[in-house]
């Protein structure tokens, strides 16, 4: 940390700071200038004593100089992080996770299992548990839904992503999912982080609708430090000012996540653009941009889906989008999954 | 709702769509335009049908007209909300919630509380459950937190208003608490918020760093509908490009909230600002702007404080705010709670 | 400024970058930490050679320390700018600058003169030249709306605020005007704020719509740097993902400005809600804020209006809100204006 | 327009704002509904009347149905438009545009114009007048960086794409340049903008920080309307709450923009990320998103840079962005310009 004094501190006034510093175990070391005069401070952790020190007079600013988050950092872990779901793998390569948003009953649910298989996409998203805006809206189909995802599962070996909505329904949402995933408005429900750190299945985190870098990184760190170091980011857009998009897709977080964590990060056109025509433009740019794979909405009848149909594909399209992604990953020499 | 046809829709795509909204039990009402075309819909629930339509050829837009929420709703009560609290009320007059950001030991929760009292408080904030970014930082006392508060009411008479992180812990927190506050990174967990529509204490709800009025009246609705009418709304500062404070104060969404909902708000300075220095200032513009209250961080001693000690006031300032609100509340005809 | 060297960051790497900062006619001051070095940097001149240091080896971060803006800083002028307005001034009260968004036709302007000086409000708003987001809409009467302008002053003593767009209408707007208005739009129109510097005539500078403040401060210390030290700040809202106003008001920036610049701050709460029904709750916020006043938009018949009539309010309306100001301004001993 | 009345409306204000529509020259069309009536609006132009009808006692809400701008649109023009630009054109390719930020001295510029020309890109970039947030900043060579510019085009061929920041310097900056550029802080000025409409030189305009879709294209709509039909829109990054770029990149306005214009556009990566070390991975993602090319900054010695060194890629990583951009270009069978 950084401790800048106001203009007008006095000589007292950077002593009794320094003295605070100490007493709270850490060092520090003024730094006297022509109008102001700073001090560094070694020897903290993150920021314990930032509040205390704002408070002191003479303090302008106290400046945080380190990133809070350790296990989920490329500082620990160098090489990029690559772990195996279901029968494929996510990290070094391009995963592409294809499905319904909600699962609506089983005949979709299987008839989008054989397709995407017969694609070779080897990961299905669908939701059985659905977080809704409204109390009124359909919910999904819950316990029902996880038995359809099952037994698309058995009959053609499609590893399930699947949304874990509380604490209550981990166990079950487990037992069919390969990847567990916490939505967006759950990125900070940190009971909820801290239960899936104690889980064996990998864990898909969707960046918040107004989180900062720091922030997600630091909801992978309640799951990481907990144990369970298999997460994959996802960017699925945030809000801003914008409306010709329903959020605005944030690609530039893919190479700064890239530079900063050695976890996976995936993206998610569907949500990002809300509208099924712009998902292929801004799927292609996911891929060049160096992003993991896709989290991508795709249904047999889009014009029919209970839920998020304008944002979703429909077979044909999804099959141009394969074929288009094709190309640019052979151009880029990545594997797509 | 409203569809909106594009230049180049055919009669025939205007006769499909028109079809397909009666199919799905509404009344199409088509209005021929000089350039397009448009169709207007009766007899819809919310925006059901609306993803179906908005695939439809020739469909350029589909515009939802009415409002989601209905029980929070001025349309469905005209009068203004009110309801008791400990010894006091919320809704009609303006309140003050004031305590610590965290109950960190015994002997600070008993020195608030007497303090407050004193003062003519009639409310205490102070959480022994705290959501906290990094899983290394201090989280709260828990149980032990809950016991100190109950202590301080026992001895003082003050009411207890203190957050409720997860399913798990409402039975506990609710035997000590007057209201349960849902933090602003909770404010759409939704089982969360069903747990709570069952309490039967009342329930504040923070709104969510990025949540537009109509979500955060959602969120209440998921409350109010399932039983639960006793729901505060709390403007604690939403994320936006600005710099200079630690969130953005909405205060213009005080006369937005009174005018389409019955529920009363409640201003949190604190976290809107970040900085005590700021916190006066924007008390006054809370109570001038016509809130029913405060909810305020107050610390025997800031600088010591183990979370938020920036945005904290302590007892002398909090007096003077108290002494500076005084005479707007009088001259606004409003009674200080 | 400091640098925050990285994690692998070598010995070499910290000597090199120290070298390159005497270079630059700065000092280094290494501090060493158990994780990384920090170098704080004195006798720098704003963030001049930041960019510099960013690219070298093993340099993680250069953080500014300093605010860059000198003459509108309190820490230049302890004391709060006032200066006088045609048969007024702005500075040490709250002052009342009212009327019509644009400049319709002669009587308008003149209605609205004798109301509002009957009232008692000196200064009168009003758009002679209008910027519009569209080349197809009423772009204001121009010179001839500034001739209705000087009649109404002529007419009633009253002083104008008025708008100017470009460099070349500098002169003919001067003139008439008492202060001359930069719209949002043309906050950062470095060669017009030039032009304005140069100006005998006071300036009346709008928050750009995504302007941090030390932008806006920036804006201001260019007309001041120039020589025209009457500036007067203007909070209109800025533009956020919330959509239940046309732009959201930020009224915790009122104590912020005050504390780091001592430069005057009016609010505008017509552009900053959007809606007539929400501009006296945020006028009277504005005034418990600490605002020095208010720019308002008041036309004698909004719903004919050619711009902004939905929020704009109508002479019995301003009556309303003047009478509910007076109170609030006596209990804060504030003189209206 | 769509007029939505509110619940408690009678039948005689929905006649009453029927009415009012004709007067207006308009056509209500009455949509009964089960709890509120709307009422759609034929005839209209843009949002004319929309002010008024706001105001009518019973009115919920009107809601625009249409886009306002005309010229630039797809419905207007079908096919995307494609203009020379020097020796080159913009438009159905992928054309590069890069060069240093600012033109420092003069043989910088020729040593870039020289590099760039042997790697085939035919547009340099490079401001001889530049808008800086500090008055006390380096503002650009200006007339002497112009001469700089003609010689190295005299020299190499190369076109020149340049900032002009005031109507003064246009007729100056257009005997050197081959595109006139308009920054985002310049976005919405509209005395600028007009003056452009009537220059002979084609435009680049780049999206203001905060600029919605719709205003952009209708500060396009400025410059077309008045008789230049040459512009180039340039996304360049826009503000919001993310703190991990400069600001925040919107990549999925490419397709959007493709949609609804047929106007150009490039992306400038390099202020849109800030740090050259994303700036290849955004200008990858660009290509694939389906832009018509890139704007960006490219310095023989970026950490000597007088401007924006830390976002500028030395001559060796622009050369490998080049090598990198080319498969892919292949892959989607788009010609590298």
């Amino acid at each position: 940390m950084l401790v800048v004094m106001n203009a007008h501190a006095t000589a007292a006034d950077v002593a009794t700071v320094a003295d605070r510093i100490r007493q709270l175990g850490m060092d520090p070391h003024v730094i006297p200038g022509a109008t102001r005069t700073a001090i560094g401070i070694t020897g903290n952790r993150g920021s314990e004593g930032r509040d205390t020190l704002m408070m002191m007079p003479g303090v302008e600013e106290v400046i945080r100089v380190t990133a809070p988050y350790k296990l989920v950092s490329r500082e620990t872990k160098a090489e990029a992080s690559r772990f195996p779901v279901a029968n494929t793998h996510i990290g070094g390569g391009f995963t592409l996770i294809a499905g319904p948003c909600a699962v609506e009953n089983e005949s979709m649910v299987i008839e989008s299992a054989r397709f995407l298989t017969e694609r070779g996409v080897k990961l299905m998203r669908g939701g059985a548990y659905k977080p809704r805006t409204s109390p009124y809206s359909f919910q999904g189909l819950g316990q029902e839904g996880l038995q359809y995802l099952a037994r698309a599962k058995q009959e053609t070996g499609i590893g399930i992503v699947t949304e874990v909505l509380d604490i209550e329904s981990v166990d079950r949402v487990e037992e069919v999912a390969d990847v567990l995933q916490v939505g967006t408005r759950n990125m900070q429900n940190y009971a909820l982080l801290r239960r899936l750190s104690q889980a064996r299945t990998p864990v898909l985190l969707k960046r918040g609708m107004a989180a900062m870098l720091e922030e997600w990184l630091m909801a992978a760190e309640y799951i990481v430090s907990g144990g369970n170091r298999q997460v994959i980011l996802c960017e699925r857009g945030v809000r801003t000012f914008a409306d010709h998009t329903r959020n605005t897709l944030d690609l530039s977080i893919v190479p700064v996540v890239k530079h900063l964590s050695h976890l996976p990060i995936v993206v998610d056109p569907s949500h990002g653009t809300g509208k099924a025509e712009y998902v292929p433009s801004m799927s292609l740019a996911a891929l060049a941009a160096g992003a993991d794979g896709l989290l991508i909405e795709v249904h047999p009848n889009p014009s029919q889906a209970l839920s998020d149909g304008a944002q979703s594909l429909d077979f044909d399209s999804f099959i141009r989008l394969y074929e288009a992604l094709r190309p640019i990953a052979t151009a880029m020499n990545v594997e797509l999954l």
